[in-house]
């Protein structure tokens, strides 16, 4: 029997991205090996670019596969518009309303399935992932940004709009900050003296920690940098970082008591900027729920390669029971 | 034709009750009149007298009942066990893992549907209140505490243990502490001058508002007497109830992040202690909403009279296609 080939596209704020995904008799996915392409996006990408982009990855992505594609499934940046099929990614701003699903379909004359990528991500965790079994879980990354997706009994929970899962624009407490007060050893040098970021990305992302440790004196530049001098003991660094894993935990708490999680898989570079860090979040999920619970909810490691947005893509055509 | 009656039960902190609901053959559902019991429980019930108290519920409401009734559905205050059908309500401290599912089942002699108190409250919004018609809504009570529940792609987010929806057990930024200095007319006097209630029952529960209102030296104390000192233009009444709508303004932006809601159907007595609560409250939605939306989140009033708790109990029952 032939496995069944799906097409996936991803588009972000810096590249967009597209592959074949291949499922196999077992119905396990995976990217086919030399299929994945990446061009440029940027902030600057305007309508016409962005449309050659996508025509142009399309076009170079199929021309590898075998036979015709079953279907395209697309994860995007948002926000969304899941009725248009349409995007106006918040970080390509001469892109709104982009008719980026209608756009994949016409190139690649199959069926495209649109989502938002955050969402993409907690599916492919659901499909192929650390979250594989549970009915109810969070996907997300902590990154440049903190994103991420919600299965909610056994499907994918995508919202009215298409803008659900965005854990990320949750508001938290900052664990740094005097509402953090119980958080001392979270605090660090001069908590207390700035606004608070009110989102968990504000607080908790790469640039959002690293800001936060150059406002105390610390003289890096990027979340590697931060990574580094965590191991070398840098306080500074050891504080910024466990504020972040902190702001997590909380609003892990959050999403759970909305939801009632069984578990949540972590990814994303800043997640591994100290070894410990999703050690930190489990402590900080545990101390951030406000009730008791009968279940706690598990806190794992991404379950997913580099390949993940794009296999969370294709899930959405060749797990489309899912949705 | 005969209309289907259902038996509702309602297990609260301080009460119990009990009552008929009788759907007609247009769908809708109403409290059938008499029908109604109620009984103290409070914190010091035990087991027995708690297991004496829902009996005789039962009983004397089924007294009233023409026929056998069609089924037994259940909101209990939280938390409960699905699985188990069993509750261990926080304000119930003698109550731990107490069967009450089986236990109306035998009393009533018909099946049961156990559920946690605030998504009958959204349940029954849905059904036939301010909700209705819409896909993905919240229906949340802010009162002596807050909570609420979640209708998400037309149908009851009940969770893995029974326990989403506590949207009182979200963390939110106290918009009258420093966290919320952009919006220094919500502060008051004295604002940052305490540590932050950390969950939106914490900071927006009437108790909660009494005693922040009470820090700043009002010398009420209750929400009735905050509600008639804001109508007789207390400045502290004012920025008390102020806060207490911008930060149920700030977890339904939250909450919207998450699940991406269409409407909101806000009830409860403090949601009345002054005229405009829920316009402060939707400005607020607005205001701590952090991506721009296709849609609006709609602030509704609830469409549910005090009989909302057991018409959202027997839609365990009557609109189990909602589960």
């Amino acid at each position: 029997m032939t496995n069944d080939v799906y097409l996936a596209v991803d588009l972000g704020g810096t590249k967009a991205e597209a592959a074949l995904v291949v499922v196999d008799d077992r119905g396990r996915g995976a990217v086919m090996p030399g299929s994945r392409h990446r061009q440029a996006t940027g902030r600057s990408i305007g309508v016409d670019a962005l449309t050659a982009v996508i025509r142009s990855l399309v076009a170079a992505t199929l021309a590898s596969a075998p036979d015709p594609v079953a279907g395209a499934g697309v994860g995007a940046a948002g926000p969304i518009d899941l009725d248009r099929g349409s995007v106006s990614p918040l970080n390509l701003p001469e892109i709104r309303e982009f008719p980026l699903r209608d756009l994949v379909e016409a190139a690649a004359g199959a069926p495209a399935t649109l989502r938002l990528d955050g969402t993409c991500i907690a599916l492919a965790e659901h499909w192929l992932g650390a979250t594989r079994g549970a009915s109810t879980s969070l996907g997300m990354v902590v990154s440049t940004g903190v994103g991420g997706g919600l299965i909610v009994d056994g499907r994918l929970l995508s919202g009215t709009t298409g803008n659900a899962g965005h854990i990320g624009q949750l508001h938290v407490v900052d664990p740094g900050g005097p509402g953090g007060a119980g958080l001392g050893h979270a605090g660090g040098a001069g908590a207390g003296d700035e606004a608070f970021g009110t989102t968990l990305e504000e607080t908790a992302s790469g640039p959002a920690t690293v800001a936060w440790a150059r406002r105390r004196g610390w003289q890096g530049e990027t979340g590697e940098d931060l990574a580094a001098a965590f191991a070398a003991g840098d306080p500074v660094a050891d504080a910024a970082t466990r504020r972040s894993a902190e702001a997590v935990g909380q609003a892990i708490a959050s999403v759970s008591a909305l939801v009632d999680l069984e578990v949540v898989a972590i990814g994303g570079g800043f997640s591994r900027v100290r070894p410990d860090y999703l050690d930190l979040v489990d402590a900080a999920v545990i101390r951030w729920g406000a009730l008791p619970r009968t279940r706690p909810v598990l806190v794992r490691p991404s379950g997913l390669s580099a390949d993940g947005p794009l296999l969370g893509a294709a899930a959405l055509r060749a797990r489309d029971d899912l949705l």
